[in-house]
């Protein structure tokens, strides 16, 4: 069995489809948790899947310096060893090793870094990354690129995208063909119209199984973010899936996917989470804020999750400035149920073709702001 | 409702039976897991459950200090708050606030000492310990009292038991009559034999619903607990269940069970959970050590709780050494799950008066060790 996108619906811009997998479908748009290090923080993997997720992503970076990529595929594979046995994303590893700066050099060949776990040596190319990503047993393995910064000019912008295009075919001659498994590329190009193009150009010629707009959320801000999401996507394969990495906050969200986004994945929902932040269909709720020390209504009354049946904003406030585990886990659940109910009202107003009066509906309730307090 | 104690076996010094209260059964021999702060650490209150608990305990002392027990009471009791709707049984608080060295001060009266989040100054005392625990709405209310140090000579003992047997009759007054809540008398005395019994008739003449053997578990050790075991249970009435405070290891829990002992809390499974350590029928596993990095194998093939049938110990090596809130999570659990298994296979070993062998085969397992590494 191959991996299949197939599209169900459109409306404007907004696309509704299904990724089928052998280990699950992917209803899109998608919103997939980050599990960095083989666990998506404070979550079990069943009550991840219970939030609604199809599939989470992985990150190569932390798993091949620990526990190991090949430790890992001895174990059985990442689903195994995390108990995950629906479709996972592994990223190339490439962006956190740019994240290392001081720590790192980059050259035609790959890059060579210093670990953050232990100080020792490494190196990672497309060759390499490709390795690790199918010892991990990922589904959806991505192309290893370089993530233009921001700002880049011109120049340094077209000798990272030139760069990126070049890793982009021996990511896809080292991946080779592995029935089940899709392998994606990315597009770079930072903000200039032209090179987001020549990237597409390039990347449609090589040939994936779906195209990522990457070098976004990278500190450009939504308008600039938006104004590229306002042509790239349209520049990759319409029946492929579209993948904006990193992103984002709820409004990003609903920008990315009005502007023909399938796929995203952040740590916002679970890092926030873990900071006594919650997002709401009303805006984002600092719990830790003493105005809900008193407060027995939930976080949101109409939000089915365990955080909100469950409890009052007064023992989330309790427990969070307490800094039990529970406010972890109850607000990362709350938060990843939200994200998931968000993309099911988007996937729901594209099949009904109503993506822009739920769009309204969506910047309307967050207008109106949290509830007032008691 | 009142709450009711029926004995249903006896083998030997051991005991099985119910207390049936209005929220819930408790069966006994009970382990009761620790709630601190209106919270079991790192598990959601229906995982408590799942693992078999039927009763948890709340702390006075961290609960009046922070949230308060009027904002608890305002907000619906301590079972509302903390979403576990069977009983629960609170502490004096009299021994948190003993443990504060330097910051407080023993009268007559009661206790003053200084708040460990605030530094607020707080005064305790029967009264007050009452009024606190009613507020939180707790189904067992321990009276207050002072725990002996250890050591502790004659004179000190015997000063230290007189005056916790008037804060008995203090608290019983303060008490009340409160149907469907249950008030438990402490026995002190330290290593004293008379002492002990003279506790015992002090409480007996005051009349509570249960009664604690207080005063173990404070570095005397294991021989010398046993040692006060062999006798003190057996001075309590037979008919009310007998409680004995933070105990503890595995062994001390099977062996104050084979001197009388219905009633139990520790912390030592869940805080053991939260640092790697993880309590099985062949004794006590690290996780964190380097020999499970490549074990595939469960913590304990034969446990059917999740983090035995979901995880092998690499994928629990790995969590615990990446410091991954899953780690405390799943290891918590399991701690619980292997105590409350333990619980049971008491009460249907002295349901079938076979509660020696039993004891026998629990020794043995214990001494064959953990299984050898692959």
């Amino acid at each position: 069995m191959t991996v299949r996108f197939d599209l169900t619906a459109i409306d404007g811009a907004a696309r509704a489809g299904v990724i089928h997998t052998p280990r699950g479908d992917i209803r899109t748009p998608a919103f997939m948790p980050v599990g960095t290090a083989a666990t998506v923080k404070a979550m079990r993997p069943e009550d991840v899947r219970a939030t609604g997720a199809d599939i989470v992503l992985g990150n190569t970076y932390h798993l091949m310096l620990r526990p190991g990529a090949e430790r890992i595929a001895r174990l059985g594979g990442l689903h195994r060893f995390m108990n995950w046995d629906r479709p996972i994303l592994t990223d190339s590893g490439g962006f956190q090793v740019m994240s290392l700066a001081g720590l790192r050099k980059l050259n035609e060949e790959g890059v060579r870094f210093k670990s953050h776990v232990d100080g020792s040596d490494h190196m990672l190319t497309p060759e390499h990354s490709m390795e690790i990503q199918r010892l991990l047993g990922s589904d959806i393995v991505m192309a290893f690129d370089e993530c233009t910064p921001f700002p880049a000019d011109q120049g340094v912008a077209r000798a990272s995208m030139e760069l990126s295009m070049r890793w982009a075919a021996r990511s896809r001659d080292a991946f080779g063909d592995r029935p089940g498994h899709a392998l994606f590329g990315i597009q770079q190009g930072s903000v200039f119209h032209d090179q987001r193009g020549e990237s597409a150009e390039k990347l449609r010629a090589i040939g994936f199984d779906g195209y990522a707009v990457g070098g976004l959320a990278v500190g450009e801000g939504q308008e600039a973010m938006f104004g590229v999401l306002d042509y790239a996507p349209g520049m990759l394969p319409a029946d492929r899936p579209r993948y904006l990495m990193g992103v984002g906050k709820p409004d990003d969200i609903v920008g990315a996917v009005a502007r023909g986004i399938d796929m995203m994945d952040c740590v916002l929902p679970t890092r926030s989470g873990r900071t006594g932040q919650a997002f709401t269909r009303r805006g984002v709720v600092n719990l830790r804020n003493a105005r809900h020390r008193d407060d027995p209504r939930p976080l949101d009354e109409d939000c089915t999750c365990p955080a909100c049946r469950g409890y009052s904003r007064a023992y989330l406030h309790h427990v969070v400035r307490a800094g039990e585990v529970i406010a972890m886990m109850l607000l990362t659940w709350h938060n990843l149920h939200y994200y998931q109910d968000l993309m099911q009202g988007m996937r729901d107003a594209i099949a009904n073709a109503r993506f822009a009066p739920w769009q309204a509906a969506f910047h309307t309730l967050r207008a109106e702001g949290d509830i007032a307090p008691l």
